[in-house]
């Protein structure tokens, strides 16, 4: 059972929208994550899945888009997904050069999945998205494998750990330790309430930029700044119950940027940022025998409420990330302070905003 | 002699990186910027030029790019730089179903530009950004015709004012007057300075989510709200007289949604946020004999500096869009405040940030 | 009533699909095309109008997409179809320096059109495409205004003309005579038909490349070869009765580069070459009230057959577009063949395929 | 030394410009081929691997783009291509369930490279394109290790070998045996001749669409047709010594679609088709001091040269990849006729072209 801090546990709220009721990516139903975390040696790294439904998403593909808000980075799978719009794969989250043993371990995982229901596997589209940690962690020895793909797999919950777990062990993030992040909102559609969640991956931005509910706090903390060179990168996923087209959710995609700005993000050259959406409304069946299927989508003009939610959640996500994180000393001595420990000992200071 | 207010003069000084001369998008050598302001009966809009060159740009064509943030918009022009990466046109800023006849005057203006060269033009491709001014402007009047355009540009210079001018008269900007704001950035590079600028046509977002330097002001204001539905638009053009390529021009139009985030965009639904660069560094000239062009380009992690100066600049041209506004009374008895006006009267409160 | 000859009366049979009733664009319900011819002193120009369905577009939008196969044009419209995945206007086609007074008469009839409805419009995106029809027209005159695209849209209906006719007066084709040709194709879903068809504005390619079927007729006639360059372009216009996504448009009009490629177009750098694509299955209604949309979509595995029907269509329309073309003489003594004369004095040969 | 049989052996010639020495994307000086091909049980595969320069190419990169054509394909790598504009990898080709297992061999590859250079690799970008061999190969297996990786690479030569081979093992074409060809073309630039060559992994297709140079050969040999679900791909790399920036390698990658449409291809649902394309003329040294970097690209009105030698030299490259290769028997006793086979037994027949 989770015991992290977060956000709102410091007074910190992002936004207006009500939050699900873990205010986290798993209220959208079916949604769970797991986390294999790799503490050893000069590894400092992990995995972390987001499965995206229930059972098989082989079977049943979800609706599904991508943004590449900036393209240094290695993540792969995304090209199906915007030629189909579907979601065929849960989504691992690893370091940069792992990115190949990850989508290997899943694509074992998918046989096994498929073999279940007697289906000869023989094209599949492994979803895998990255960071890079080599700061604090001896990234050459990929040290995920298939063993660690499965584990994370098979730890997939709903209340999941943030924070210094799974594929955020190893992440920093605005200078300070950063990793796994996660929040949702809640958006009222005709009486009914939908859920929007995001999970993030942050490894992204300078201290000088880190800006929490508006105070700079990255400016108060400078002299702390050990100006190292960006090498960053942030991966955001978004879910949602709301029924939403690959073209929309394309639409909520792009709008990360707004709640990675408001967090001190200037999309660095290093920085590989991408944020992948999908919604469950309706999946696509592979045994579907009709040949036109139903679809939905929301009415377009209250999409404002979806990207205000995307906006959201991945600002809180950020923060969650941070503050969830325990400091880590890891690979030649390097080590990341907690944002949280950092809040907890400012609470007293009078210059806050 | 602008004499408006800008953002500085109210203390407000956006980021760190130092400014231009002129902190405009004119302190790019040879990029100046022209005004036809139409404010009769119920027009209240108005044409804006910017001048990439200071010559004819068809026969020394520029390195451009742009970027869609948001593509509810009638922007014309797009295609061909995304295929050729060069801008051969003036930018012209007009409203949004006033994008025809400007279109067609600038075709007329460039026949004439040409035929002083002795060349018969048979291609052209005019660009014309647009933001929709119709809760302040009787819209389907379409008063910008050849003659506003063409006064826009005879109009070009240096010093160009902002505001409530040209294409800005009838725009309005988080629920307050907007308009044009334009601002600048110096970046050294091997030595030498250049500079960014940018030059903003703000038409965009909710008066609530308006943040000045990190202040909520918006929230402050918002009793005054009217909850009008968001119908806006943002233009940004970019100008630089770095070495940048066309892929490097458009990873920095990209950054732009970092400095209007920063103001309090989420990038609505309804707006047509259009971002457009290009880079004075090494025309091609249309007379070019050889086949293999000189070409330079910035390496490419010194593009952080690029990003920086575009989030400033584009930050720092919403707010002088606004402050430098005069506030505006128009079409149906709509008007629209001032930021400069409610700053100044709120300067002696006691809960600013 | 057209009585001008195709491909079919001379034998010359594309694909294996079966055509509609019409073998036109106009076999998809709903949809008309008219044309307004203008040829009179420099002037040999014109304007097609398709209109996408029988009643006013803007209140029943449809979804649309568009796919820029070489982007050296002028097209106006495509940014807002690819955010919002609807067309909401005619698709004018006319001469490269003529879309801004196209699109401005487009705003005009919208705005008229929107009256009778008691609809005060602000905001329109008007789509006009284009080709360079300045071997044959002095395209400087900008000879299409208000009345004649006015007169288009008046003049659309179900059996329209080809060839030589409305924009297609001035243009040129793999060196010969172009024009305005159509095509349609049948596709059998769900033991129903259904049917794609398409209209080019045909303008581009060299004579040595056109291919008839197979037979590599531009190079017999290479001898009349005047090795101009190529100013080009293409326009594509697919229409659909069948129930495709945006996502699937887009699909669909990337698909048309085959049967250009089948004619013998290299998608010539000079060449704007874009194509639209829309489907009237499940138009958006500007009144809706609900805020979930029904939609539907072809099942992605059916696909093959739509791009099928594309391809072919498209290299149909070319041949059409050609063949019921007469010769044109135009501007500066300029003149362009007849394929149709070609392939009839070549009917005696005895080197055919 | 290669001694299969080509398309020209055949006498089929590929349209007009004149091939570089080997008629071999190996033309290009610097770039070089290897093969590792596994057959043995139930795998029928390989890899192939495209080296793009000499030396390393994480030292000097290249200038690169790529294309999807279709994108249901697992190909990786391509973001950052998009982004950067740079190729820091060789190209690896195997089958697509391989695609992770190849990728983290290469990463274990450029590990070592980097090492010799004292450099300690943290973030890389491997490349690897992919066709679906699963009718021939069991491609669950993932027969493609390391092991096989590192033979390709250390197989690598000019004049490398075509047909079923390397990556091309199990591939099947238009319902024949396909697999790995090549071919290119000189193109004269300011008096000098530069080479540009295309590499193909053919795995595309229907039977009854192949066409070679203009005659229907796939509607001759319908009655052989199997209808077998099209689950192709094509991968198709291009490489050049001309001087082209990264936006013109994109559109040269592009136009690989004039080549594969004479062929036959409609660019299947079902098939990822993907291009990729580099420019040897001026690499980034990444020890490069310099932060404004000279370039050079072609004038635009030139790229007609290199788009006729693209299409012709995919066109060439997919029928090498059909005539050199062998028949095939593999998994589940499935088999695959040679082109070269059935050519060569037509050849007495009269009603060819």
């Amino acid at each position: 059972m989770p015991s992290a801090t977060r956000a709102r546990d410091l007074g910190l709220v992002v936004g207006e929208l009500p939050t699900g009721r873990l205010d986290k990516i798993s209220d959208v139903p079916g949604v769970s994550v797991g986390h294999c975390t790799v503490a050893a040696g000069d590894s400092m790294t992990g995995a972390t899945a987001v499965m995206p439904v229930a059972g098989n998403v082989f079977s049943s593909k979800l609706r599904a888009a991508s943004a590449v808000l900036n393209g240094y980075g290695k993540s792969t799978g995304l090209i199906q997904i915007a030629e189909l719009g579907l979601l065929e794969s849960p989504i691992l989250l690893v370091n940069t050069l792992n990115v190949g043993l990850a989508a290997d371990a899943l694509v074992e995982h998918q046989i096994r999945e498929c073999a279940r229901e007697a289906l000869e596997l023989t094209s599949f589209n492994p979803v895998v998205c990255e960071c890079n940690d080599s700061y604090l962690n001896d990234i050459r020895l990929r040290a995920v494998g298939r063993d660690q793909v499965f584990a994370a797999i098979a730890d997939a919950r709903a209340d999941f750990e943030e924070g210094d777990v799974g594929a955020g062990k190893g992440m920093s993030c605005h200078g300070l330790k950063g990793g796994i992040g996660s929040a949702s909102r809640k958006v009222r559609i005709e009486g009914r309430d939908f859920v929007l969640g995001a999970l993030v991956l942050a490894n992204h931005g300078r201290l000088e930029d880190l800006t929490v509910l508006g105070r700079p706090l990255g400016k108060e903390l400078r002299s702390r700044e050990r100006n190292l060179p960006e090498k960053g990168s942030v991966i955001i996923v978004i879910a949602t119950d709301m029924p939403l087209s690959d073209r929309q959710l394309g639409r909520a995609c792009r709008r990360s940027v707004v709640g990675l700005s408001h967090v001190g993000s200037y999309l660095g050259h290093g920085s590989g940022d991408i944020a992948i959406g999908f919604s469950t409304a309706y999946p696509v069946r592979r045994d579907e025998s009709r040949e036109i299927l139903d679809a939905r989508e929301l009415r377009e003009d209250r999409m404002d409420a979806v990207f205000r939610a995307v906006a959201e959640s991945v600002e809180e996500s950020v923060l969650n990330a941070m503050i969830a994180a325990d400091p880590v000393a890891g690979y030649k001595g390097h080590s990341r302070e907690s944002l949280r420990n950092i809040l907890l000992a400012g609470a007293a200071r009078t210059d806050g905003p």
